[in-house]
């Protein structure tokens, strides 16, 4: 199975834009169980498409391309598919029609330049469109099927699933995904938890493992490929092999792995505070409302959070959440002492569970010798529970800091509910 | 000047990973007057990178490659570059000097896997890496330059800036920049900034025009090119044709502008702040700490901005911000009201000079008729104002309001601090 991705627009290739369409489109393949050989971005120009589209079908068995299907006069992508095919342009009556109820249902009226859309090659097979105007529509060419889709990324993945999947399902013999799990990772760099899997692949040959960082965390999705031609195989063995891989994982970094459902760690502290009918209070100095805006970037989080202190300024510390003066004075605002203070203090004036605090240096100025850029000090406030802890990670970024003091907290916090 | 950009990895074509450094390159090519006809992004297998670089390099004069330029098998970049040209690998005795060099400050030892990266074409000449152990090189095929460097971003960057781009500059007669102008938007939407600008291309040819959206912000980008060849043109006259079209733009979207430098919200109110030497406290309801968030994403926020209270449920309104019992009940927590004595009492309580709260509905749940998902009440206090107003925005994504809903608060507050 041989598959490309042409991603045309004028913007991909002037680098307004960055090309995300494509990378999607190579990850739902991939799940297919398609891999895509190349990847071609091209700019607005009738000749090159046409060449590309050409060219490129000559080795392939599929080609999907976005962009360049709607109304001005740039959008010359069902143009240059028509003479890469020696077709004609003509009026798709069933385009038009469904664009037509698009705009009807929406209170427009139909222009002349959208009606341009529905002019489709007149070998092509229409994939109508429910989100957008533009219709998409696939051929083929030289045995090669090239899929057209619009360039907007929601339009194109709905197109994607709607129109293009079940045709590609319906004409070729595909590997199914049957099995499919997700770990997810905090406290290892990349680099480690790479090293620390070597030798997988060889260990589990029928099982793709694949990791997306979203800093600080990591995501590893574990795929297995049911192939069709072995339908009667026995479907409990390949779970159970899923099983094993997961835990060969889990016995080389179990310690860092806080969720198998694929949520971030704000997600995951949300549930497990739901769950036991919880709540938490933050005083936050370094990450400066971070985790706050962390926390509440979960829906429902009004159930269970209540309220954080940004406390940037000593006096403020001293005001709001009456962390002693002497504190500050003997040991500093970034010590485990003032961030112990800071957390159970915000806990007991909130009447909350759990409190959580950050005092940190973030950078790029502040450190010194003794405390670098890059040093926290995290507080911890439970039933019975107050501590604190000082760390110190290698980032001159201040944004990057903050994202792993917040992470930090939010992991702290998370363990001591689970064990609570 | 025809060129061409190629992206290797195995994670751009199974969609793990998007490709940026395309956009980069191409938009950096773009600044020196050089604009790219292609990109082509393929996997780690040497037979496709031979033809890529070959085919390619039959029509291009500049061919930028990112990718493969690391210590594993998979990294074979140079080999192919090397089959391409009919030439051999060999050790590059710089490159393994500056790999050492590089090692040592780091205290680690090269091992035999780092080495393998100094092998490099014969016939093709180093770019050393100082901010990595990946070196670079470039070379000619068929009359074409290309130039490798190494897939990590941040690498990739400075060794365009350092080692790429003084290349190409000495071998090619380029258009220079010679004049760059950024006006940076909030309030109105991509497609209404582009209808409000129509007609721009025609009346301003020289000009190029650019638009980046940074939601819920847009950086509107001007540049304009000298012709090597017209070295004695009045540059002044120049000046004045950005001059002019910055004006014309002005005219039309005069009021959304906040910043000439290209700068983002959080760092104009920042800079603003600071030289008026005045400070600001806030208090956040539905942004969740996500403006005391931005505001300290700003190194040296520290003198400017005091405290925030992030006071999610009504009690904590009341407790930490003293907002009358009476007043949530009459009006409820989002309302103008609400919002106005937030405001007002979180300045009182720090002394600070400006308040600024937000209080709403961000979703996806908790909308009514009367107060639907996206609706926000925005409290402004400074020295001798207490306002606030109510707005409505059109999303149903959580963190796409708290992202608007902080913005809007933002710019408000720097309107006011711009106007005392």
């Amino acid at each position: 199975m041989r598959a490309k991705i042409i991603s045309t627009g004028e913007e991909l290739v002037l680098g307004t834009v960055n090309d995300t369409n494509a990378a999607y489109l190579a990850r739902q393949l991939r799940e297919l169980g398609i891999t895509v050989s190349q990847i071609l971005v091209i700019g607005d120009h009738l000749k090159t498409m046409v060449t590309a589209f050409e060219n490129n079908s000559r080795n392939s068995d599929i080609i999907l391309v976005t962009g360049g299907l709607g109304p001005t006069q740039d959008d010359i992508t069902a143009r240059a598919a028509a003479d890469a095919m020696g077709d004609i342009l003509e009026m798709n009556n069933q385009a038009l029609a469904s664009m037509k109820s698009f705009f009807k249902k929406r209170g427009f009226q139909l222009t002349g330049e959208n009606e341009k859309q529905a002019m489709l090659p007149s070998r092509s097979v229409l994939m109508e469109n429910q989100y957008g105007t533009a219709p998409g529509f696939y051929m083929t060419l030289k045995q090669c099927m090239l899929f057209f889709m619009p360039g907007v990324p929601s339009e194109m993945e709905k197109m994607f699933h709607l129109s293009v999947k079940p045709v590609i399902q319906e004409n070729f013999e595909l590997k199914e995904t049957i099995f499919m799990k997700k770990l997810s990772i905090f406290g290892l760099p990349e680099s480690q938890v790479g090293s620390r899997l070597k030798g997988f692949d060889k260990k589990f040959k029928d099982i793709s493992l694949g990791f997306r960082a979203v800093f600080p965390t990591i995501e590893i999705k574990l795929v297995q490929y049911h192939q069709k031609r072995h339908i009667d195989d026995d479907l409990q063995s390949q779970a159970s092999q899923l099983q094993s891989a997961a835990g060969w994982i889990k016995s080389k970094i179990d310690r860092y792995i806080y969720s198998e459902e694929g949520l971030s760690l704000q997600e995951a502290l949300g549930k497990e505070l739901a769950a036991r009918k919880k709540t938490v209070a933050v005083a936050e100095s370094c990450t400066g409302g971070l985790i706050a805006s962390l926390i509440t970037d979960v829906a429902g989080s009004s159930d269970y959070f209540v309220y954080s202190a940004v406390t940037y300024s000593n006096d403020a510390k001293v005001e709001f959440l009456d962390v002693k003066k002497e504190t500050i004075v003997d040991f500093g605002a970034v010590h485990e002492q003032t961030a112990k203070e800071m957390a159970v203090n915000v806990k007991d004036k909130c009447g909350a569970d759990y409190g959580i605090s950050t005092s940190g240096i973030a950078g790029p100025g502040g450190g010194s010798l003794e405390k670098p850029v890059g040093t926290v000090c995290i507080g911890l406030a439970g039933p019975g529970t107050a501590k604190s802890k000082r760390y110190h990670f290698p980032f001159d970024d201040r944004k990057k800091n903050k994202q792993i003091f917040a992470a930090t907290a939010l992991n702290s916090l998370l363990k001591l509910v689970r064990a609570g």
